[in-house]
């Protein structure tokens, strides 16, 4: 059989569900979720059971120097493979879906396509890549840096874990730290298939989402410090209220997505006030501002925005404000051409589909950087995520393997 | 030596420093302050000391079944004593002048008078007060409430400390349940001299406040429950951000209090969001309102249009707010002869005086529900309570003195 199209084809869902449940029987959470930790006992053996489900498929798996997996399959030629994947650790707090449903659709994929007998003109690879969810070692997706270039192998070895570890030595504790070296083979094109992760897919009724770009993300650590006071006996007037300018803050960031639009979004999520008494002005006060946006001008407009209201409440309320960047990253704008592909295939296959930003941040953006790459979403329930409670419905979840499924056969076919 | 007024009588500035010198060496914290817990070791070395003075000074000291202490010296006639009095316990971080103040300038003012050869018509007494500060054991005021019979002698024995102590037991642990009972002795007066614990009388240069009213106090807690979410994905139009409310809240409390004007004053002092996590919209606030007022008028009004605000902000923000009242005080008038009392005699001496409100409550509420009160306040530096760095300037500290000297004199007259 050729590497044409073949649009009948389609993946086994009861297949793809029984490779989601085995994996998450590995270090099963209550609640339904799992608690892989990378480079853990727990994410070691996740590592082992989809390894094994690769060498079982007859896939040539290498593992490079930062543990990183890649598992191909010959193509016709010898060319540059179309590389599909994700990550298998998970938050603390994890659900069954985040990451470990782009790798295991991905080896179904490969099962259909062995059970059809079609092998496509270009190699396909299937990973997954080291400490993506960064809930263990910072940064997130350092894995899936190293991969492209964007951090040096030895800088990330010598990453230390919020547990004190040092990642070398974690990896060749638990037997990955692999020779393949980094950066890594690139791709001809790189698909993630992931869940949402939030709920604008289930809200608007759609199944699949053509991810056209990653938000750039913003986070800025503020430290406020007025004057500690008795709350009966400081005039309002004479107050340097911590916790007012704090509050204000949350407040002003609200309105600021309202105003800038589009994708715009901001939070105050941690907020922590000093002595934080019912009767004391707060002196202290260190909160967090989460900026997103798809657009970089847009994101720098709401930045700018923002240090101009603390330099003004500053001077109202008395206080000073200290600012540090916690994390800051562009925005990633992913291939047309393959989010084109993506749309049309989902279409083709009769599934409704919006094109969308990612919220979160993703593997896919770090390839982005080095071939053409593209995301494909199916749904979140309440859009729930880094929560056991996660799901999506096993007809999603095997309609965006399909999806998935035909973009690589395209791909493939280049 | 007869009981009309000596307008040349002063007291001893030395004595009183040295007085509140002994006091605060009895249980010294770094920083110039004390800790003594109501009923602790430490309270109890402050209370055999100062009751040691009382003794010296040749007084009538009986102690009560809630452990307030009360040292009279006869007059020329058996009526109903002028007393004045406050407390000896602190805080955890307490200041040496807090309440100890009131007492040592109490028993000053007895020695002055022996000195002097004066006696006054009707006696005079000097108390101190069981648990004022209520760091302890709660409510505050605990003491002087049951003095005047407005909490139970059992209800207040049965009290639990937050170290998990009952109140009756630690006690008689330390020997101080008396047996004289409660209610106690109704005064001809009451005047409590008392640092003012807030900025007001500093800043307008002033230096002797004729306490004319308790604020009223209004403490609700909020439980605000939203919808914890992912900060990137989800859209700013489906947040129910418990976090973004909380902030509302004490923005709003800050312009009620603008608007309400007068001594209307607001405060949000502690506030806890749930997860704190810089990328999660919070789901769960608790957070703290307090209202205070010298208006019951005013307070009420405060309270319903806090209330009105929370309930739009339920339905706009789609979150839930639980109200739970944690302390709520009417405001206390002192005694408008006593309130003039002070005035003029503070004049009288050359002092600068300004009426005033009291933000904080103090056991003259306690005692005005039974005789005619008021208080006499003296600056606190830089408004700082509840604080080791506490500080008044001794020139204050023996003016206050002097006030209160002639204003028990006058009233020992009637």
């Amino acid at each position: 059989m050729a590497d044409t199209a073949h649009p009948e084809l389609r993946i086994d869902g009861e297949r793809l569900l029984a490779r989601i449940q085995a994996l998450h029987e590995v270090s099963p959470i209550d609640g339904g979720g799992n608690c892989r930790l990378a480079l853990t006992d727990d994410d070691l053996a996740g590592r082992d059971l989809v390894v094994t489900m690769m060498r079982d498929l007859g896939l040539t798996v290498s593992i490079d120097v930062v543990g990183n997996v890649v598992a191909v399959r010959a193509g016709h030629t010898h060319t540059a493979p179309v590389m599909c994947g994700s990550h298998i650790d998970t938050v603390r707090t994890g659900g069954r879906y985040d990451g470990n449903y782009g790798v295991l659709a991905g080896l179904e994929i490969i099962e259909t396509l062995d059970t059809a007998g079609v092998i496509t003109k270009r190699p396909l690879a299937v990973g997954f890549f080291t400490d993506e969810e960064g809930a263990r070692f910072a940064p997130d997706m350092l894995g899936s840096l190293v991969y492209v270039g964007g951090l040096a192998v030895e800088e990330a070895l010598d990453t230390v874990a919020i547990d004190g570890a040092r990642l070398g030595d974690e990896l060749s504790r638990i037997g990955y730290a692999g020779s393949t070296p980094c950066p890594g083979v690139v791709p001809h094109a790189f698909v993630e298939l992931h869940v949402e992760q939030g709920p604008v897919l289930e809200l608007e009724g759609v199944t699949i989402g053509a991810v056209e770009s990653v938000q750039g993300i913003s986070w800025t650590e503020l430290t406020i410090v007025g004057q500690s006071n008795h709350a009966g006996t400081t005039p309002m007037r004479l107050r340097h209220d911590a916790g007012y300018a704090a509050a204000s803050v949350a407040v002003f960031v609200r309105g600021l997505a309202g105003e800038l639009g589009g994708n715009q979004v901001a939070t105050v999520g941690a907020c922590d006030l000093h002595p934080n008494l019912v009767n004391v002005v707060a002196g202290r006060a260190v909160l967090t501002v989460d900026l997103r946006n798809t657009s970089e001008d847009g994101l720098r407009e709401a930045e700018r925005r923002l240090f101009g209201f603390l330099d003004e409440l500053a001077v109202t309320e008395g206080v000073t404000i200290t600012k540090r960047t916690l994390a800051r990253f562009e925005p990633v704008i992913f291939d047309p051409g393959v989010v084109d592909l993506v749309e049309q295939t989902a279409l083709a296959q009769g599934h409704t589909v919006r094109r969308m930003p990612s919220g979160a941040g993703h593997d896919a953006q770090m390839l982005a950087r080095v071939c053409p790459t593209a995301m494909v979403f199916v749904p979140s329930a309440k859009g729930l995520s880094h929560n056991p409670a996660e799901h999506t419905e096993p007809a999603d979840l095997e309609a965006g393997a399909n999806v998935l499924l035909h973009v690589m056969l395209a791909l493939a076919a280049e």
